[in-house]
């Protein structure tokens, strides 16, 4: 069970969401940001696996339940505000992007343009081979 | 003036607003996480300097523009969903937080409570003594 004063400290946004960034626990690269209610956070907090509140499918989301790539919390932050989350975790498989890349910030702006600077590591049907 | 298509690819909320996370161009610790608006991005690809939407004040935030403590981007990213952008960037003054400390995230959860892992670096008083 968490503490109610961690929960507590959070501000959630006007829908009960708040943001969640997931970086490396080695590197601090930035893998991901998501969405957590306060279900996500309770489930992250007990299983130690980085669950989110699915906007699309509004449903909680364990992260890696369909691909085996889940998130293995190494420690949670919070920032100034208490308005967003901070997750250093082990990335199983290394891939923590749909598209089958390491993270999911693979576009960078370059001459005036979007342009793809990271490679796929894994064909996303391979990835997810019932959807 | 910043291409049409640059601003096309992005989704912004129901505010009209992006995620933007601030990384430590060197490092990649995350300093802090802000909003933007489409003219904060106009405004921070034309000038190389960080700038964010305010959501209390609900104005445009040049950042550093009371501190000092400006964010020189040296590159500027784009996830997989076209909904968070991440900026790699140059802290001036080595102080990203309001707190006066070098990041936002200073809060961890451990056993059972957030507890404050990073140092004040400089006392906010002496960073905002005008307000």
């Amino acid at each position: 069970m968490t503490p109610s004063n961690v929960l507590s400290a959070l501000r959630f946004n006007e829908t009960g969401l708040i943001p969640a960034i997931a970086v490396d626990h080695q590197t601090d690269a930035v893998l991901m940001m998501a969405w957590m209610n306060p279900e996500a956070i309770e489930r992250s907090i007990e299983t130690g696996h980085a669950h989110y509140f699915s906007r699309s499918r509004q449903t909680l989301w364990h992260k890696g339940e369909q691909s085996g790539h889940f998130q293995e919390i190494k420690s949670l932050h919070l920032d100034c505000d208490g308005d967003v989350l901070l997750l250093k975790v082990q990335q199983v498989g290394g891939i923590a992007c749909h598209t089958g890349r390491a993270h999911c910030f693979y576009r960078q702006y370059i001459d005036g343009q979007w342009t793809e600077t990271d490679p796929i590591i894994k064909d996303p049907s391979e990835i997810y081979p019932d959807v």
